[in-house]
Order: C-alpha cells, then structure tokens, then sequence
C-alpha cells in the first residue's frame, strides 16, 4: 500500500480564511481575495502587524476549529482507504497549537486515528511514497511523488505537478 | 550532513524511572530491578493497573520533567554539530503529553531547536540515515542504520546492532 503525507494548513485546513476572520476582528480589515493571488497575507498588511499571524498560529483554540478545505475530508475517506495516510504538520514553532492540531484532524476527520498523525519541526525526515502540500519548500528533501496543492501564496510557483482541488486530488488518485 | 532521528522514552529520558516513582506515589509499591529485566513494567503489576502507565503518559506535567538518561545531553550536543539530529517520539496516543515534550526536549537539550522535534503517532514515515530507539518496532519500515538502545525491556532481544548507553554511541558515531 502506498503512502500519502498530507499537510494540514491550507491544504486540509482554511488557515487562511481563520487570518481572515481574527484580522477582521481585531483591525477592522477586510482582504480582497484578489489582492491575495501570488502573495503571502502577512505581505499585505502594515509592517508592524506582520508577525500577528505567527501570534495567532500559537493562541490556545485557533488552530481547534478551522474550517475544511472543500471535499478534503470525503476525498480523504476514500484515500484512507486505498492508502497508508499521515497528516504530517510543521508545527513545533507553535506550542500551543499542538494539542489543537491533533483533536482537530481527530473531530474533522474521524476515519483517522492518531497513528495518523505527525507534528514536526520541518518535514526533512518525512518519506512517504506522495506528498501534497501547498509549500514547495517541504518538497526540498522529499524523494517521493511530489502534488503541490494550490493556494494563493503559491500561484505563480512553476515546476510542480499540481492539484487544484481535493476533487483533482480524487482524479489523480483514485 | 546524515541525519539521525532520536527516540525520546526510555532512550533519552527516564520514563521508566518516573513510571517507578508515581507508581510507589500512588500504591507504596517498589520495582525491584532485577526483575524488570527482560520484562514490560505492566506486565509486574496487578491486571487491574496494567493501564496505569498509559495513563500517566497523557497526565498534563508527567512528561514535562523527567530525568534524562546518562551521558544524553553531553553526547547529542557533541552529535548535533555533526549530523543532522532530530528527537521523534510516538506521542499522539498522549494528546496532553505533546506540549510537555517538546518543551523537556528544548530544556534539557538547549542546544536543540523546536526545528529538530518531530511528534508523530507511529514512525512508519521517519527516514533518516540513522535511527536510535529502544523499541525494536519502530525499525520495522526504517530503511536507515538502526542502533537499539539497551533498556530493560528489550534486553533479551537479539538481531539489532545495540548501544549500551550514550558513551556507546558516542564510539560508534564520533
């Protein structure tokens, strides 16, 4: 059986769109989508404010309820079945987020247990037969099949076989 | 630069001489060291509290500062310079032990960066050049060299290249 290290921030969850909602609550701004295309959200806000979202990935309860990204978890399922699945997370510069990110895989996608999941500093030690992520930097040391999932910040990155959607993930694989 | 990936229990940290602690805390029972040779401590004690162990794995602060194993500290910064050192440990069965762990492994090994920690739920997907662990398990999909640390419960296993103690591994890796 092969195996599929999926990541978890905006490949499975919608960290973004979490940003979103706690910049909104907590400046009063809002992001227009098309604005984000090709760019990193911490680039688009006042220098001073960078670093709020490396503040939030680490506040106790952000990380807990982040929504899915769409028809992650029903693909997910039918993988789960056909192969060996890690939900593999670099997570360790957030503490608090560590306890989060699991009970969240857990609730989110219940046909996962927690042999399934793998929180680590940086994934150079991660081997697995396909990797899908949306940061090509995790692909640096990776030998196996490499699926970089689409995102804003990475629309303009070339070189990679790519998925869309959780939908074209289905169709690639299964 | 190789990489090594370092098992936390029983290979740098003493849990088992924290399970002997809170076990005569909580029942005014010793272990007498003879006997644990050879054997799991569980398996010493009455059917009834065999889960005790489990359970003080996922107790908030069990983790947090358990004494480290001899020469550990000395031997993994003098490794750290040379190879690519990571500190994996099967954790996610103790969604309460994760945050303890990685801040043990920050103090006692300061030389080490949350970079360097990888939590996982088993390491089916951990490849690295080396690994070093006291459970035989984990090198059953492990491609690398592997290096069993001696503890008491695996003292009868045969088949492993094996490491008595960290100024064992210290001859063999420096």
């Amino acid at each position: 059986m092969q195996s599929i290290a999926i990541d978890m921030d905006e490949t499975i969850a919608d960290t973004l769109a979490k940003f979103i909602s706690w910049y909104r609550r907590d400046f009063g701004v809002d992001f227009d989508h098309d604005a984000l295309r090709g760019k990193e959200i911490s680039s688009l806000v006042p220098p001073e404010r960078r670093g709020i979202f490396l503040k939030y990935l680490d506040t106790p309860g952000f990380c807990r309820d982040i929504p899915v990204i769409p028809d992650a978890p029903e693909v997910l399922e039918k993988l789960n079945s056909r192969y060996e699945i890690y939900i593999c997370s670099s997570a360790m510069e957030f503490p608090n987020s560590l306890k989060d990110k699991l009970d969240w895989t857990l609730e989110y996608f219940p046909f996962l247990t927690w042999r399934q999941v793998c929180l680590c500093g940086n994934k150079h030690l991660i081997q697995t037969d396909i990797m899908i992520d949306d940061r090509s930097r995790n692909f640096q040391y990776f030998k196996g099949r490499k699926i970089l999932f689409t995102q804003n910040h990475n629309f303009s990155e070339t070189g990679f076989e790519r998925a869309n959607s959780w939908k074209e993930v289905e169709k690639m694989l299964l």
